[in-house]
This record gives C-alpha cells, structure tokens and sequence, in this order.
C-alpha cells in the first residue's frame, strides 16, 4: 500500500517553475498532510487505549474469578480468609506495583535483569508507555498473587499472606516479566539487541511469567507448610476436603473465562497496527479475535476432555473438575494464543486436561495437598503451555505478531531454537521463584510465622482471626432479647415450600 | 459530503501544460489521498473489532448469568446438574461451533437453507468475515442452547443433555440463523437477490432466531418429559417447587441485562459506519446508543408491570417474578430493538410483562412444567417481539439500518408486508424446531435416555450423579480428630451440614 | 501540530495564472481535505461512542454491585426485599430518568437551576447530546437511588421504597447534576458564561453530585425512620446486626470496583480528544488512564488503611471493613480522579480511611443505624473527596481537562476560589437533599408509610411481604411424600453463629 509521505521538494519540482509558487504550494498541501498523519497518530493512541484499558478491566475481574472461586473451592470456615487474601492481593498490588514493581518489570532502558525507572509512575506517561500499560500490568501482577494463594489456602497465617504478596507481587513477578517482556529483557523476544538462541521467548500472555511463577510459588508454600489437617488420614488415604459452594466455583470460573478475553487477546496491547500484508482487511485486528478464538477453544476441548476423563477414572459428571480442566486449558493457550492455529488450540487443550489429571494423581501420591490445585494446574499446564508454544507456533503468525525471519515451531518445520529457549524459560523460572519464594516460605515457617495452629485450624480461620463465620443463614434475633422467651422463626425460614 | 476519491487523470488536467510535470504532480498527491483511504480502512476495522469483540465479551457473560439464573431457580439439590450443563453448553458449543455451526450457519455462498463452507473456520479471515465474527455468533448459538436447558431442568440425565445440546447448538440453530441473517437466506433481510414478501425478516438480534429456538426447543423437551415430580399434586393442583436462591437469580438476572448490551446494540457488529442524513453527528454509533436505550426501556417497563401484575394477582412483591418479567421485555425488544422509537419499547416491554403472566398461567393450567418458565419467556415474549417489530418498526430506522425503500411497521403507516415475512417467520421456527427437536426429544425418551428415575429426582441428581451436594455450610470437622469416632466421609458429603 | 484546513482561495493563488485551472486544482484537492475531515469526525463518534456505551456498561454493572453488597450486608430475611429494590432502582429509574429525569438535568438551554428540554428524548440526538450520553447519566441516576436504598435497608415498606426512589431519580438527583454538570449549571465548571467564584465546581465524576446526594437522602431516611430493633440494646450498646453472607459482601464490592472504571475515567465521555501540548502521545486517552490508575490508588490505599486500623481498633482482620474501606477511597477520588497526581490518590485514600472510621464511630455514638453504613461512607468520604480536590487539583491537569487559566488546588498553589466553590457544593448539595428528601421522608413517616411494623421486621420482610425467604439449602421432599415423617433439619442450618 502508498504510504502517507509528503514531501515539498518533490512535489514542487512537478509543479515546477511556471507555478506561481510552487514551493508554496507544495508546503501548503503536504501541511495538510502532516495534519492528517497527525490525526491519525492521536485516533489510533484513543483507539489502543480504549482497547487496552478495557482489556485491563477484563483481566482486573479476574480477580473478582479467583475470590469466588477460592471462596467455593475452600471449607466454609475459612471463606472470609481466603476471600481478604483475594482483595488485599488487589490492593496491596497496587501501591506495591506503583511504587516499585512496575519500574522493576518495564523500567527501560535496564541491564536486562531488572528495571531501574518509573519508579511511583515517573515519567509516565511517555511515547511508549502510558498509564493504561500500568494498569495493565497491574492486573497481571495481581493474578500471579491470587494463584498461589489458592496453593496455601485453609491453613496459612494471615500476616504470612501478607509477606509473601507484597514480596511476590512487588519483586519475584516484576522481575519475571522484565526478561521475557520488557524490550531490555535478556531473554524477551522484543529484545532488538541479542535475541536468546536467536529466538527470543514468546510467551505471549505469560503462560510462564504470570501462570508458572505463581504456580510454582505456592508450590512451595503448600510443600513447606504440609497438607492440611485430614487431607490424607492415618493410613496416608486421600481424603478429598470439599469445598463449601460449587455455585461460587461455577460464578468465579466463569468470570476467569470472561476475563481471560483481556489477558490473552489484550496482550497486544494495541489493536490498531496494520500488517503488511496486502490484504486490506487482514491486520491486528484479526490477530486478535484469532487470539480470542484459540483461547476458547483450547480452554474448551480442556473441559470436554476433563468431563469425559473423570467419568471414567471417578464414574460421575463433577461440575468442579471440569472448570478446573477448563483453567488448565487457558493457563496453557496463554504462551502461544497469538501464533498458533485454531485446530492446534485443540490439541493444546486436549493436552493441558491430561497433565492436570497426571499433576493431579501425582500430588496425591506424593501427599501434596492444594486446595485450589493452583500448583497443578497453573504450574504444570502452564509449562505445557511453554512447550505446545515451541512446538506449533506458526511461521506466518509468529512473523506478523513478532517480527519476520523468526525461529517458530518446532512440529511446524521451524527448527529446535525455539524450544530450546523455551526449556531455558521453564527451567529459569522454576529455579528463580524457587530461589526466592522457596527461602521465604522457609524463613516464615521457621519463625512460626506461616501456618496457623492446629486449634485454629479445626475451628476455622475465620472464627478465630475475621471477626466471624462468613454465612448466617438464620438469624438469632432472639439472643438480641435476653429473657424473653425463644421465639420460633426457625421453621418458617427452614421450611418455605413445605406443606 | 464530499466523497474521498481523488482522480489523477481530472487533477493532471486542471494543472495543465504549463505544470513541468502536472501527471506526476496529480499521481503524488492522489496517491497521498489512497494512503489516507487505506488508513481509513484499517482504522475502521480496528475501531470495528474492537467494538464487535467487547460485544461478543458482554454477551459470552450471559452464559455465566444463564448459569446463576438457572442455579438459583433450581432446587439445591440439582445445583451442580443445571451449572455443569451451562458450562458445557460454553464448552461443547465451541467446538461444534467450530467444527460445523458456523460453516451451517454463514458459510457463503449457499443454497438460501444452510450454508457449507467455513468448516473448522478454513478461508476466515475474508474482507466480509472475521475471527471477530465467529466468537460473536458462538457467543449466541450457546445461548439458546442455555434457554432450552431451563426448560429440562431438575429431570433430565445429562447424557440426553449433552446429546440435545450439541445437536442445538451445530445444526438446528445455526440453520435458522443461516435462513434470517446470512445476506444467502432465503428470509434474510440482507439478501440481495430475493426479499421474502419483498420485505425479508427483520429479526435484528433474534427474538425469534435464538429465544424462540430455544423457547420452543425448551418447550417439546419438557412436555415430553412431562413435569417434576410433587409439581402437580394428586388434585392436580400446581404447587411452586421453588428455586435455591434468590441471590443467585438476581445475580443472574443481572447478569443478562449486563450481558444484553453486546447481544442487542452488539448486533450492528460495526459502530463506524456513517448514515447519508447529512448532519455529521448521525450514523450508526448513534443508532447502536438507541438501540441500549430502547433496550433498557422494554426491560425496565415489563419489570415494572410484572412487579405492579403480580401483586394484584399474588399480593405480594416478588423479585424473582420481577426478574423474569424484565428478561421476557429484552427477549420480546430483541428483533426490533435497532428499528422502533424508544416510546414503542415501553408499550413492547408492557405487553411482554402480560404475554408472559399469560403463558405462565395457560403452561399451569395444561400442567405444563417448565422450570425457568424458558419456553414461556423466550418462546412466548419472543414471538410477540417479531410481532411487535411489525407493527412499530419506523421508515427511517429501516432505511437506515437495513436498506431504502423497505416495507416497515404496519402501525407506521408502512403497509403489512413486514407483518406477513413476521408470521412466516414464526411458523417456519416453530415448524423447524418442532420437526427437529421434538423427534429427538420422542426417540430419547423412548430409549430411556431423557428423564432420570423417581429415586434419583427425589435425592437429587448432584448426590446421585455428580458426586455430591452443592454446599457445604457446616464442616463436619469432629471426623478430623481421629480416635474419636469412625470418620463418615461419604455421609459428609451427603448431608453436608447435617450434624 | 499544523491544523487540517484547506483554503481553496490561498491554493490557487500558490498555483497562479499559468495553471490551467487553478481555482478547479484548488478546490478539488481542498474538496479531498474536506472529505477526510468528514471522515474523521464520523470516525471520532464511533470511537468515542464505543468508549462512552462500555463505560456506560460497566456503570451499571455496579449495579449490579450494589445488589450484591446489599443482599450480603443485611440479615438472610431481608434478602428479597433489598434485592428488589435495587432491580427497581434499575427500572423504575430508567422509565422516569427517560420521561423527565434526562430532560431536568441535561436540557439545554436552561435557567442554571433546572432543564426543561429533552422530555423523552425529545431532539435526540443532537451534535452534542446523543443516545449513549442519555445512557450513561442514567447508570448514574440509579448509582444514587441504589446508595439510598441501603441506609434505610431492614426496615422500610415497600412503597415508602417506590416513592423515594422515584423522586430521588426523577427529580432530586437530576437537579443537582444539573448545577454542576450542565452546561448551563450556576455552579458548573463547564459553565461558558459565569463561572462561580470564576472557577466553577469541579467535581469530576461525582463525589458530590452523586455520593453525597445518595448519602445525605439515606441520612434523613434512616435518621426519621430510627434504627432496626435490637441494632442497640437496651442499656444502649451498639449490637453488630451482622449481613448474612460476606460472600455476597465481597462479590458486590469488587463488582462495584470494576464498574468504578467505568464511572471514573468514564465521565470524560469522549476519549478521542488531543491536547495542545505538543507530544503527540499525549492526550485525553493518557487522562483517560491516568484515572484510572488514580482510582486504583485512592481504593487500594483506603482499603490497607483500614485494614490495619481496624485490626489495631478491633483486633481481626476483617473482610467486610476492608472493603467498606475500599468503597470508601473510591467515593473520594471521585471528584478529583481526572485532575490529581497518583501520589495525591494515595493522600485521598488514606484520609478516606480514616474518615469513614471517624463517621461509623460517630454513628455509634449517636445511636444512628445505617445497614449499610451508605450515609457515612458516600456522604462523608464523598465530601472529603470534594474538600481533597479543592486542596490538590493540579494546575496543569486543571487546564487540559477543563480549561487554561482556571483556579486549581490550594495547596498546589492555586488559591483558595475552588475551595470555595467547593465548600459551596458542599453546603448546597447537603441543603437540597435535606430540604427535598428530609421532608418526603418525613411525610411518609407521619402517614405511617415508611417504617414495616415491629413484627414484620422481626420475621423478615422476605416471609411476611415477598413471598417467602430467599434460601432454601434442605428441599423438604418429604413434604411431597404424604405420610412420611417430618424431617428435622431446622436445628441443623441454625448454629452457624449461634453459642
């Protein structure tokens, strides 16, 4: 296509000397089109914002997914705990993530390792980043937090909590998503210096840098801690610790599938980027519902596959496993959404529910206990992820979406260099979280500061330490009249469609 | 306005001879204007998905409010059965819809009765379809099937659901929605070849397309399964089997008023698009904000005559009533919500209110037993909401939104031809779905496969089927201190907050 | 930026005499120009259209929020009744905003105290009023009313409910965005002719015009009605009425923190705008965000602030302050979000903190009952967000949001004028309410139409007027089973708070 570029000096030697003025006219018309290249570069900038602060709403309801489905997914006794953990990810995340996090993750230029700069927003907003990419970013760095809470849910002190996602949230993850998606990064695939094995990482939407970190992370808290109280009986059987509400694993579910429509398509970032491709209506734009499209699919047949391969391993239809299994799906087509094909989404799912099945078998073997099954499903589909990514991007996809000339996947004849700086991804983020989450949890749990008390514990968190039970389904309006006699409420409320 | 087209050969000739070079001088700065259209076609597209996509989003989160809509109206018992086919209808749709749906339903060119290209989406994207558009019409093919699982609920086994669903969902819906909004369907208002009644169905976002497909699909589903168990007493008298939990249907509820916004203004799929009145400020952004207010008004009217009908008929004032009045007034201003005044959405959303406290008291009186009252809602309301379109749809708004020099509302002073296409359209869906769905529904039921035992409806199908009640209020947290007594685990789960 | 504008005349002088035609080169390249100006405006509708409809979306999801909030805030009995409420604050609103509600607050041109244009969108749409403008001030309207309904929560008829909230929707509430929000408005900052104390009310997104507004209603309903039986005792200490589910808690306030970011950074309306500052990154997108990220600040900030003073104050940790913390920073920032530094946010959020445990101690103290503590935390951390602005609206932001030259914040070196006028907001928002609200409050009262009877409000009203409770977790199959022996589960879901 033309590209919009005008120049006086040539334009004035066709208008040439019999023109009155031609110099003037030439300048007068190519000022116009300055002014209109100019407009465009404002419409576009209010186009990717818009695009982008939405995607960021979508993907900050995420954290509104993991409250209820933490919530449901735990004992009644502890639902207000793990529901302030959720909040508090959100909160404390975000004066953490403003301070200091943000300038670790994308303060440029940088060594490679960490950034140095926009410490407190400074000098944002600048030409490259604005504060809808904080915002963004933001929600991501909560979403880690909130997976690894699920890990250590039931059992954890509070001010453990506390500890861990200020540190994780305001350092460990920064520093992740600073090498594979800061430009400075030494192993980003938007490094324009020195590509790692010529490649770069693509992980797209951070199957590694948001799902691996923070599944990892509570990886080591869960190990550190122990399994719960009753979770595995004296002869070492699995005993399964139902959680209080499938309703509220159904509504959080959910809401992580809504907002997973701007963690993944919304990693873009900007919506309005032509390819240069000929075909007018082929850019950005079709990448990106492309991108939504292999999301659902993978999170999809991750489902159907989980719903049919618990029937047979446990002979009912569990409407739990299978929005787990549909996590894991997601978790996986994170790295890769934006480069594969909608039929290798399938497969990737497909996939992504037989290793949470496998992860999960092999936690109970090994008496590992996650309430959440975060480690499981966040770590291990997250490192599918990683792997399907390196094995079926595609040649095209990854030329228009990164840039052309590019090692892609490994089945789809685009070489081994891609997987190779895939496997450096996986192993390089379980040894760094491990190195830094792995101590921390250790410390806390010497200094009794990690999990709670037995008693605690069996009474339940959040009698002992929040103030009371989260449900009151009757009320005691009696105990509010001393010496006036029981009045009986009870069945009325008990018994509504009874007789 | 002025177009933008710019001539070289018209501009050469008004520089002259005397311009040193006046072809090349009109071929540069006509190619600067090209420039200028291909950036305006490339925003376009940008602006468009970005608004298509967000719309597929909103109205993706109605399967999430179908799921707490049809998990409170439900028994506590049956909450896990209801949810896991909500997330299944999400799951499996997007793989039939994939594989075949789509192709079915906009795979063009076509015979005018279903489309065959597009499988597994191969030649998207094309300048007329995206990846953008696909996730949109997902998004409502799982609708529908989420209506018809309302009407089943409480009775049905889950394999007859899966079998039904998928069917819904990949043929007889995208069928219909090939006939009505493919521009090859044979009763499409976009065909431009053959206009039924010279009018074709204007049916904007699928009062009949997808609430009376599932309305009426809903409908043979529960009639041949016939009602609950205790609906109707030995007298034959109705007795309320009432759902679990308000919240849940207020949330849902919610939700799908939430949601409607993608479905409804969602519909126009493109928001750039400039309608030739003349003034600079009117196109079709203005018509899609029309479109959210007419919407709003239909539900709000109908909610409020729901609320105001049922206390004179019950004496009380009931929300959940309230909710189902307010989603019969959106199913009924879906086909014509882009097309009439706001004032005519009140009268739409009042009258919707009375067609549904009708239905429900005829679906009583023939001891019709549908739980969500879905076929009554969405079958019902949506049959008046083709109607009404017919008779309110304005001459500009036709004009505008679909083409010039269409037939219009017969109210409107614009003649019966709309009104016959509209009662075509309604026979044709009833007829359609009847000879599809109704035959398999019979043969399921014949082979045993439909309706559960009475033992396991008494118990429940969560306890029976899908391993275990919903909730869990009260742990049962004496069986964690071993040696005290034999550990109950099933009976936990079985009667979870029994003591 | 040079400015896009074609002088057909001053071209033709550039081309001169010895072009052929110069007038006709002229006029037909300017023609060109013309026509991509044209483009750009219809393009700026849609992009703006499409900012303004999601963000109106997400404000009424908050809505959303507030039932949820609600529902969880109040006792198990009262579930139905308040959830009505807040579906007919949704409905009712959108039926008298449309009839009049619109027409009082934004018709133009008016007196400066009341519109009187716009009855039933009337001459909509204009180029300056369309149908999406319409949609987003009502998702506010009902933000007022829902405020409302939760101070005067457990005790309050039905229609004494209609009533309030019609007139507040209706009438009320419109005025008062109309003084401040109007172009016409005596105290508005947009005003073009008569800027009050020259500097006009900035109250960007409504700490005043809605917080307060909804605030100081539900101060006068709850004040004149009196606290729920057994709220205090009798020897006058103050008895936690404690909501039946922080679940429902939690749910609703993270709804209402995703809908803020349609609310705050929302309430620019238009995205596309560019600043006159010379970088071309910079404009209102880059406000736009950084709203956002002000709100993200000023919640997170008020919700740690409490989270640890509640904890010294209380001793636990406790969920649902937290996120009445939460609400609390939110409601504050809201008048200043668009024109304050993010570390001011943090300042915002910490006082909110504080205040709003300051107001809840003083309601304690003077036996004031408010269920959903709706007056202190939207009257009185709303008019500390209105005194914050006054104090740190920067000089710069001040100029490009509203316009160059204005007063800014006093302690940023802008004088005292907006103090001023925005202590005037204050009292004249607190006089208006009161004198409108307080009376019609009043009259219910004495007409025995606002408080339920003593033993209505000890059964619930749920049972005694909405056709019976909101939560049946037992289905009492038995009960179809004639014969068979009544099974006690009453006892069983009684405990929970109990002993």
């Amino acid at each position: 296509m033309a590209s919009l570029s005008c120049s006086p000096t040539d334009l004035a030697q066709f208008f040439g000397p019999n023109t009155t003025n031609s110099t003037a006219a030439a300048t007068y018309l190519c000022d116009q089109f300055t002014a209109v290249s100019n407009k465009f570069v404002d419409t576009t900038y209010a186009i990717d914002t818009t695009y982008l602060l939405f995607s960021a709403y979508l993907v900050f309801s995420m954290q509104l997914g993991f409250a209820m489905l933490c919530a449901g997914s735990v004992r009644a006794k502890n639902t207000m705990n793990i529901m302030l953990t959720n909040v508090l990810d959100a909160a404390a995340g975000g004066l953490f993530y403003y301070l200091f996090g943000f300038a670790f993750a994308f303060g440029s230029p940088s060594n490679g390792f960490i950034g140095r700069h926009f410490f407190g927003l400074k000098s944002i907003p600048s030409s490259s980043f604005d504060y809808s990419n904080f915002l963004y970013q933001w929600a991501f760095a909560i979403a880690a937090a909130g997976i690894t809470s699920g890990s250590i849910a039931e059992r954890t002190q509070f001010v453990a909590y506390l500890i861990y996602s200020s540190f994780l949230t305001g350092f460990v993850y920064p520093v992740v998503s600073h090498w594979f998606w800061s430009p400075d990064g030494w192993a980003s695939a938007f490094n324009t210096n020195d590509l790692l094995f010529k490649s770069g990482v693509i992980d797209f939407a951070g199957s590694g840098v948001v799902h691996m970190v923070g599944g990892v992370a509570g990886l080591w808290g869960a190990l550190i801690e122990g399994p719960r109280i009753g979770r595995f009986d004296h002869t070492g059987r699995s005993v399964v610790l139902r959680g209080h509400s499938a309703s509220l694993v159904v509504l959080g579910t959910f809401l992580l599938w809504f907002g997973w429509y701007g963690f993944n398509p919304g990693s873009f970032n900007k919506i309005s980027v032509a390819y240069a491709t000929g075909n007018s209506y082929y850019g950005q734009w079709s990448a990106v519902g492309r991108t939504a499209v292999t999301t659902t699919l993978a999170g999809s047949t991750a489902a159907l596959t989980t719903l049919f391969g618990k029937r047979l391993l446990s002979g009912h239809w569990n409407v739990t496993d299978v929005c787990n299994g549909l996590l894991g799906g997601f978790a996986a087509i994170t790295a890769g959404c934006s480069v594969v094909e909608p039929w290798a989404a399938i497969i990737c799912g497909f996939v992504a529910a037989l290793v949470l099945i496998g992860c999960n078998k092999l936690a109970e073997k090994l008496k590992f206990d996650d309430p959440l099954e975060a480690a499981q499903l966040h770590g291990g589909c997250g490192a599918w992820g990683i792997i399907f990514t390196a094995l079926f991007a595609t040649e095209e996809y990854v030329s228009e979406v990164y840039a052309p000339g590019r090692p892609y996947g490994l089945l789809m004849g685009g070489g081994g260099r891609l997987l190779a700086a895939h496997v450096v991804q996986i192993l390089v983020i379980a040894g760094w979280v491990s190195a830094t989450m792995g101590p921390l949890f250790f410390v806390l749990h010497k200094l009794n500061l990690l999990r709670i008390s037995a008693e605690d514990e069996m009474a339940g968190m959040d009698m002992t330490r929040h103030g009371g039970f989260a449900y009151i389904y009757h009320d005691d309006d009696d105990s509010l009249k001393p010496g006036i006699q029981l009045r009986k409420i009870e069945p009325r409320a008990n018994t509504p469609n009874s007789n």
